[in-house]
């Protein structure tokens, strides 16, 4: 069927759709990177694209692009729709739908100088393959393809693997560089919420230190094993834990976030000393110095915690992604699009990773948001006022009339 | 083959071979209570038994007892054969080997006035099954059968179906409560090392306060989330474990053990905030009233770290075993027989668990220890120097022959 002869694309019905896919039954969703229900969405993320006119290609990292309108270089907007094990509907899924709406709208028009593409990004959150961001790092070139091909989960299962099993391996070429990149996020944060702003532009990207630091000691009995001779790995880590927690919460608010969210504790037996303890560790902040200044603190304090306690460390994995700024020139499109909806937007720093941060190294980019409620974001609990949801795509909607106009 | 015909067992050949089953390949084992190692391992006790004269029997929780000598009230004496999942070599498994030894030769020499039953406890590690001493309480009495073959491990498995899994639920009766009970072990401290003794003997027992405490946070996104809008569940257990910590290390030495040697973390992934922590704590002490302090101050400690970080707890398991004394006529009786070999027996008093614990509410009982190098139990890496292997086999058959002729 020919775009044209089709209505426009209902935001609220794609997002009921496509939130029946993978389903957790409580609201949320699990559609890890390459499950048969991230296979079932992009399938039917492939479909909707066609019925409305798109022109669908998958390239060899699994990415799907649809492009509209005249050829040469387009605007691209897009976003992921792969999921955290236990996520929300909203994290990504939110993103491409809107893309989709806004750009179908936009093509509707007519008379466009630039064509439009939407994307759905592979494997943005690094729930199951790390590092995260595995699609648009590999688009634009800040990670090989087949380094990043050759990546495997916990169960030893490769991304290439893994895109196989679902067909999406893709064989087309990708899109060229676009001369612009535009992804609608819920916010993930709660400062939209507290502030009682209904959009929100994200003038620059918080950095993130990811560290997998291993502690290792010896195993022994927790009973008769006098204190001055075990060799316990989990009373350091707890050590180190407690030091992450100590630094975030001494900074100035909204400068430092910290954290160990993952914890392997070995053989973690009720009456055996630990004697080996992996922590996932994260130090993120907009600034560079504070990242190095938390990252010597961290350093400091597993060799205090270490050698008080006879056991020894190590940095198994160290991934920095650094700080920086979005395009000046979407961001004043975005406060004038905003305005023109009524909205004065929210400049906004803290951030989680998006596929537009590796986008920035190659176009400019930018992430517009609107509120998500108590700032959640993978948790089925995540959820945004549907008018709000509405209101973003009429922004995008907007910009991206503005891109392909002007 | 009537035992009469059959040479005495020869401890060494005894320990070589049971240690073979369920070889980690790295000087320990894995015979983890009913698992098919375990199994194997309770078929080559049964046969050694049988062949050198013992009548066997098997109880409803999986107890092996091989009787010899006369009937009547007898003396036991034992230990158990189950291990952690990457155990040592001796722990248990010395003393079941020592008891065969010893009997059969205290048997050999003819004109007992008592039997002998040597004994192997059905589970005594609590790597799988909790609470620990599994067979030994029930055997007391200080349990019910019913109750512990009720008991589930980590899968969901019942101790009744693990027993029946292996062929090991039996159901003879178990013999009558003995005249005495020794166990022979491994000191699994070092106390014996340090101070150059061969031999020690256990004085009293050691308390232990075992408890599951449960931590309820709130998932979130370690990027955005501000540091004041989590609820990390990890972050306030690290808190508590790092007080655990200090509370001991800063007892007198020798009085109070603490430790945390199981963490479950949920959903323990590298970006979300966790939002559920159970720790696994023990408490130990020879003093009620310090294990009783020790539990006010976990309290205080869970209720401040909690508080602070907006998290909740709640104790899901509350396990006490308090402290208690040995016999001081079998005391006596080690001294004097260690004596007879030349030697002076240690008073130790800092245990881990051990079977002789629930026997001591029955009859008198004594557990007897030779060095473990460098304190090591429940490692691949538990070590104690043949020769004094031997010389502990010498004193518990000189205790027994005094036992059952007196």
């Amino acid at each position: 069927m020919a775009s044209t002869e089709q209505p426009l694309p209902d935001f609220a019905a794609l997002l009921a759709q496509l939130s029946a896919i993978g389903s957790t039954g409580d609201g949320g969703v699990d559609r890890v990177e390459g499950s048969p229900a991230n296979g079932e969405a992009r399938r039917w993320l492939v479909a909707r694209m066609q019925e409305h006119g798109f022109t669908v290609s998958v390239d060899a990292i699994g990415n799907i692009f649809g492009r509209i309108g005249p050829k040469g270089r387009a605007v691209m907007t897009g976003s992921h729709i792969d999921s955290q094990p236990k996520g929300g509907r909203l994290d990504g899924a939110y993103g491409v739908l809107a893309s989709l709406v806004a750009a179908r709208a936009v093509a509707a028009r007519g008379g466009l100088k630039r064509g439009l593409v939407v994307v759905a990004w592979t494997g943005e959150e690094g729930a199951r393959f790390q590092p995260s961001l595995v699609g648009s790092s590999v688009y634009a070139g800040t990670r090989a393809l087949d380094w990043t091909l050759a990546r495997r989960d916990g169960d030893g299962i490769s991304v290439a693997e893994a895109l196989d099993g679902i067909g999406f391996r893709g064989t087309d070429p990708a899109p060229p560089h676009p001369a612009a990149y535009v992804e609608l996020h819920v916010e993930c944060a709660s400062e939209l919420e507290r502030k009682g702003a209904r959009l929100g532009v994200f003038d620059a990207w918080w950095g993130a230190h990811k560290l997998e630091v291993e502690i290792a000691g010896a195993t022994s009995h927790t009973g008769p094993t006098p204190m001055a001779e075990r060799r316990d790995a989990l009373a350091a880590a707890a050590e180190v834990i407690v030091h992450l927690r100590k630094i975030a919460d001494r900074a100035r608010p909204g400068t430092l976030h910290t954290s160990v969210g993952r914890l392997e504790v070995v053989p973690n037996s009720p009456n055996v000393v630990p004697g080996r303890v992996t922590m996932f560790v994260e130090l993120r902040s907009a600034s560079a110095a504070i990242m190095a200044k938390a990252r010597r603190s961290l350093d400091l304090a597993l060799e205090r915690a270490c050698s008080g306690l006879a056991v020894s460390w190590k940095v198994r994995r160290d991934e920095l992604r650094p700080p920086g700024r979005f395009a000046p020139r979407l961001r004043t499109l975005a406060r004038e699009t905003a305005g023109g909806l009524g909205h004065e937007p929210l400049p906004l720093s803290t951030i989680a990773a998006h596929d537009a941060m590796p986008l920035a190294t190659v176009c400019p980019s930018l992430v517009i948001a609107v509120p998500s409620r108590e700032g959640l974001c993978h948790s089925p609990r995540e959820w945004t006022d549907p008018a709000d949801l509405q209101l973003g795509v009429d922004w995008l909607t907007a910009m991206l009339d503005r891109l392909t106009r002007g």
